[in-house]
């Protein structure tokens, strides 16, 4: 077997126990995982464990902050490129959701006991950064309104109505299942270009 | 103070369990709430409590089985009509869905930990009754792809899509936020026309 692992192996240990944790969120629930569990998990101590976390709770909200860092970071720059049309700059968004949400299923999974289990400030800080690309999205599709290229009848509601299209898929979709994941996304562009009533950069009439 | 309750009023005071359990399911958390604060909340003894409900799993249990019955007792007749068109059946089920949704807010949010917290079988019952209103709206959807009404190119993922966008709305509409139920309902009745691309009965066009 492997040796112990001990604090001098930082960050990268941190992120060992990250994972692991939302691994054992996901398929056991939150309440039914110990910090014990974790450590065996990881292969370290419970102190070592507690050196890095005092509690559950912050393991969980670790989780949650690293994984909504990480989709903001990813999915800013093109929501925010004005090289690129807003058409464009959704298309590759809704790619770029699903593939986050299906990479990251156990982390985006463990969300669930959010609404509980965090204390006010850390549900503050997941908020935030949820508002930051729910912001980003909207502009873009007032923006296409504005440009011609969509037709929106009330950018809030369709707003979202993409969002909650896109975060649904990680609760049925299964890479076991009859629809590949790239069937997936060509579909979902699709159907949320038709929503957002997208007309082709010629303007040659409705996209459908 | 009004008298404790007893056994004697039978199926009332299970309806009363049921709206006060969920009640503080919703406000405080599965995990946070006991049977206790359940019978206190009703006004009865811990004891006859527990002559309705083994366990708190089974209140829980309970709720989602009411709802969810209730649910399809509420939208089957609408989706099964075949004195409607296709698209007036899906008109008609996207309102009921989101009124239901709207009107029993605390029993459908309690659904949260229903992945860890019920038992295989009662998740299953859940999950059939799920079962039965997703496949007639998506025959309802397959049947008005057939009729030429709807342009649908893959139905169960259109099916998925609809129903995530009718699911998501219970989770950030608030009675007191900026839009009415009624405009909500209207936008979602047009989004969800939209993505089937709908064409009017007379067939003169697209209904965008």
């Amino acid at each position: 077997m492997a040796r112990k692992k001990s604090l001098g192996d930082g960050p990268v240990l941190r992120g060992q126990i990250l994972e692991c944790a939302s691994r054992l969120f996901y398929e056991r629930g939150f309440g039914a995982t110990s910090i014990r569990d974790i450590a065996e998990g990881v292969g370290i101590s419970s102190s070592t464990m507690y050196h890095h976390f005092t509690n559950k709770r912050d393991v969980l909200h670790a989780i949650v902050s690293r994984f909504m860092t990480d989709f903001v970071d990813a999915t800013l720059p093109t929501l925010c490129d004005q090289s690129l049309s807003p058409t464009e700059r959704i298309r590759r968004t809704v790619r770029l959701h699903i593939e986050i949400s299906d990479d990251r299923r156990p982390e985006l999974l463990v969300g669930n006991p959010i609404r509980y289990a965090l204390d006010p400030a850390q549900k503050e800080q997941g908020v935030k950064l949820q508002t930051i690309y729910h912001d980003a999205v909207r502009d873009t599709i007032e923006e296409g309104a504005r440009t011609g290229e969509f037709t929106v009848e009330n950018v809030s509601i369709t707003t979202m109505a993409v969002l909650d299209m896109l975060n649904g898929i990680r609760e049925w979709f299964s890479p076991d299942g009859p629809l590949t994941r790239a069937e997936v996304i060509d579909r979902y562009v699709d159907l949320i270009m038709t929503i957002l009533a997208a007309r082709p950069a010629t303007g040659r009439g409705p996209a459908l």
